[in-house]
């Protein structure tokens, strides 16, 4: 832990103690308790809890067997791209598939990703915040990590793996390339897929943008000795791990997820059949810059922008997922979860998402944070259901659990766990939201937390370009008092409520100082990062 | 004319005659034709026509009259404040009847407005923009006009009644409260409701925000003498006018759309059981600044502030007048078409609405002129359609014309006519649109032009205070080139495109100078304001 570090983590819980002693005292507008000292407060929702027990032991009692889980995980699509959250047609790609997802499942309209890429990939299989594991940000060519952060992890794809799932990851990684820090090496029993983001892998290959590096053959060369690898990778727990087709072209990069959609198409139809539960995590490589339309949806959108049209053919993957669901007869069996890892990464404009709010990745605006989230479920979970409950995609982490019966008693109790168990939420036919309070960080830095509709910045990132720029942004503390946003009134956070609310603000700050404090008891890893 | 208006308006049309021959020669992309000197140029789209003509008579053979039109105006809605449209249950207010309406329906994405109120509801019974009528603005106490700008315009009620309407308008009208220019006296058979809008009528008895004004008995006996008029009004086209309760509360001006609702609903009943079809314009008091909830709503949306509480009794009385439409047997032979007037007014936040673009109502971004556009019609227009192509409120104009049988021959040949008979887009299953462009003006000021994805502003509004504010904003000239923005990939106009793509450029221009150009042959009428 760097010094830096340490009088951050302090300076946030000076006030913790005895801001948890005045909870006692003090009504506040928090309505979660904790449940064990290492876990989240959770907003009890016992009856909520009790029917959709009984709603999973019925089904399984007609299926014999616990239900498949099927994340969706787009990369980098903007909060407003779908048309079922306000973009689609209005943005020049229509997204029916989506929608009809949306329509007949439940969209949640607050589910919060960590900032960029890396923690959010980490934490929805840990279960816990970056700023806790180490796994802050892609751990790149040339970094000196001091530790293998994923070596003490019990992530999610182990405890199903134990519990009896098939567990498959397909697509983009990003949270580690070396032996040790693959998906197939950190739990999951299959991996098919490629380690980098798409960027990573497209740029050795993209003469239009980097001429510079691509037609000049030494310096290619030592750009392909020490970068991320360019090759679909096949690999197997314990087994072996085979380079398969290596991306020699813009044109293969824009058929990646094709090739990704039609393993994940083929082992559903497989796996369906067989005899062990299923978890697969489908990690699309699309729509992160850069973008290269596949042929059979190129100009397919209506803005015709190679991002546009990777929304299309996204939409599209997704409804075929869906129907090789339904062909397996695992439709009525599996819970299908949507998301995007983070807000839309503006620096590839013009060919880039959409968000309506301020702030892009990389930033804990909503824009960079405020994702799509949809959770359906044929017959488990009601159509046309819209709720603003919190929902952080940790909560997948619980969710994974709760289905497959895996115990909390299994989590190790010296470890911190961010988490929240929502499959009440999610299922219940008017099921309310466990969460009382979501926390952004970036890196190191505790930047802000939203309770309700309320949300309070410490810290600040504003761009130093025309526009939020990923690589271009500064991090400032706020002034006088913290910016404190009603966000049903101001969704696009630009005039602060403060002061008015006093109450308000100090629960909620109250409530992330109490998040601080548990640093201290649980410090977070340190990797070199 | 002024003098300055005449010299913008030359200004304009310096080029457009050299424009006009050039676009004999040079391809541009613009679709569109001219089928009258002083009509709008139209896409034209023969079979969609034919289909929809075909469809329509068959229903008319089978009702045996001509179908009923019924608009919601809502005032000052923000294009996100529907849930449909991506906000509802986000921003703190879910809007499920609306929300219903648009997924049985058509949801318009590009349905444009003008940026205030008094031209948006002139120009959709005119079928000509305010800058050829005059009505650019309200009148107000205290304007000296040297004209009735009602006076020689045929008004789309005149000419249902001429054509066997029976024609209403409920609610707040705003458009001249003098003899002369009151809803019966320009066209409509019945009116029933307020004159002006909410914040004008509330003022007077609203102490908590206008003690000086509300605690001053000479002050404010003085203001009632030449401010608007704070009663509901019934009157009838040729017969008495009545006034009826006065607006003495805060509490009454909350309950004001319930007598608004209320009757509408009675009249719909009673209407559908006589002899002639109808067309009902309503006009909701709210949610214009300053709200008032009325104490059935108060407190019933998330947010839970008046604005927002507004919103939900608008949506409540959509569904009421809906379910009323259908319990009257009308609901088959009725078309609903859903708006709002403009874009949300900033000046009353926190208590106000939400738009995901730039800008806000008095501007000429999209956040002041897109509007939600919902076109409801069982039977009659497929369920689940969404569709981007440009819609102009004006174009209500042609479509009333269109559903009551009324030729363009009894369109005056000395007028210049903006609307566009969109019919067919909105009936046709697989209906698109058949306008090219959208102008928009900001009284006497040419400012911006969309054509397809693209707008390009000559002139643009910036806010002078930390947001938009109606009241101080500043109109300036771009600098070098025309802002040009591609909606798509950039729907809250942030990043010119201009210079990159200079045949789109020039095409929009070109578009814009055309419209500048019809303005020679048909001056502007000028009323003095």
């Amino acid at each position: 832990m760097t010094r830096h570090f340490i009088l951050l983590v302090l300076a946030v819980c000076s006030t913790a103690d005895s801001w948890a002693q005045e909870a006692q005292e003090t009504p506040t507008f928090d309505r979660s308790v904790k449940i064990a000292e290492n876990f989240e407060a959770v907003i009890q929702r016992t009856e909520q809890d009790r029917a959709v027990a009984e709603k999973l032991a019925s089904l399984q009692r007609k299926t014999g067997r616990r239900p498949n889980i099927l994340w969706l995980v787009v990369d980098d699509m903007g909060y407003g791209d779908p048309g079922c959250y306000g973009g689609g047609t209005l943005v020049g790609a229509a997204t029916p598939n989506i929608d009809k997802l949306a329509a007949e499942g439940l969209k949640l309209t607050s589910c919060y990703s960590q900032q960029t890429c890396t923690p959010t990939r980490s934490a929805i299989l840990t279960g816990r915040l970056p700023v806790r594991t180490g796994l802050i940000r892609p751990i790149l060519a040339g970094d000196q990590i001091t530790a293998n952060p994923w070596a003490d992890e019990v992530s999610l794809p182990k405890l199903l793996s134990d519990a009896g799932y098939f567990t498959l990851l397909t697509g983009k990684w990003h949270v580690g390339e070396s032996k040790g820090m693959r998906p197939h090496d950190i739990g999951f029993d299959e991996y098919y897929g490629y380690y980098p983001a798409q960027k990573e892998i497209s740029q050795r290959v993209d003469v239009r943008r980097f001429p510079g590096l691509v037609l000049n053959p030494e310096r290619l060369a030592a750009f392909e000795a020490v970068g991320p690898a360019a090759h679909l990778a096949h690999g197997f727990k314990g087994g072996e791990t085979n380079e398969l087709q290596q991306i020699k072209s813009t044109d293969d990069m824009g058929k990646a997820d094709e090739v990704l959609a039609d393993f994940t198409i083929k082992r559903i139809k497989e796996l369906a059949d067989g005899e062990l539960p299923f978890f697969i995590e489908h990690c699309f490589m699309k729509v992160h810059c850069d973008n290269f339309a596949h042929p059979d949806h190129a100009g397919k959108s209506e803005a015709k922008y190679p991002y546009k049209d990777g929304i299309h053919e996204v939409d599209a993957h997704v409804g075929a997922i869906l129907k090789a669901l339904d062909e397996a007869g695992v439709l009525e069996n599996t819970l299908v979860f949507l998301t995007s890892d983070n807000g839309p990464q503006m620096d590839g404009w013009p060919d880039a998402g959409y968000t309506p709010f301020r702030g892009a990745k990389g930033t804990t605006w909503e824009g960079g944070v405020r994702v799509p989230g949809i959770a359906y479920w044929k017959g488990m979970i009601a159509p046309g259901r819209t709720n603003d409950g919190l929902f952080d995609l940790l909560d997948l982490f619980g969710v994974g659990l709760n289905l497959a019966g895996v115990s909390n008693d299994k989590l190790p109790a010296n470890k911190y766990y961010d988490f929240i168990d929502q499959t009440s939420f999610l299922l219940a036919d008017d099921g309310q939201s466990k969460r009382e309070a979501v926390y952004f960080w970036w890196g190191k830095e505790l930047m802000a937390c939203r309770m309700r509709e309320y949300k309070v910045h410490l810290k600040v990132i504003l761009a130093e370009a025309p526009h939020m720029h990923i690589d271009l942004a500064t991090v400032r503390d706020v002034g006088l008092a913290p910016w404190f946003f009603n966000l049903y009134l101001d969704p696009k956070e630009e005039m602060t409520v403060g002061h008015r609310l006093d109450p308000w603000m100090a629960t909620v700050t109250g409530k992330l100082k109490a998040h601080g404090a548990t640093f201290r008891k649980y410090p977070p890893k340190n990797i070199g990062l």
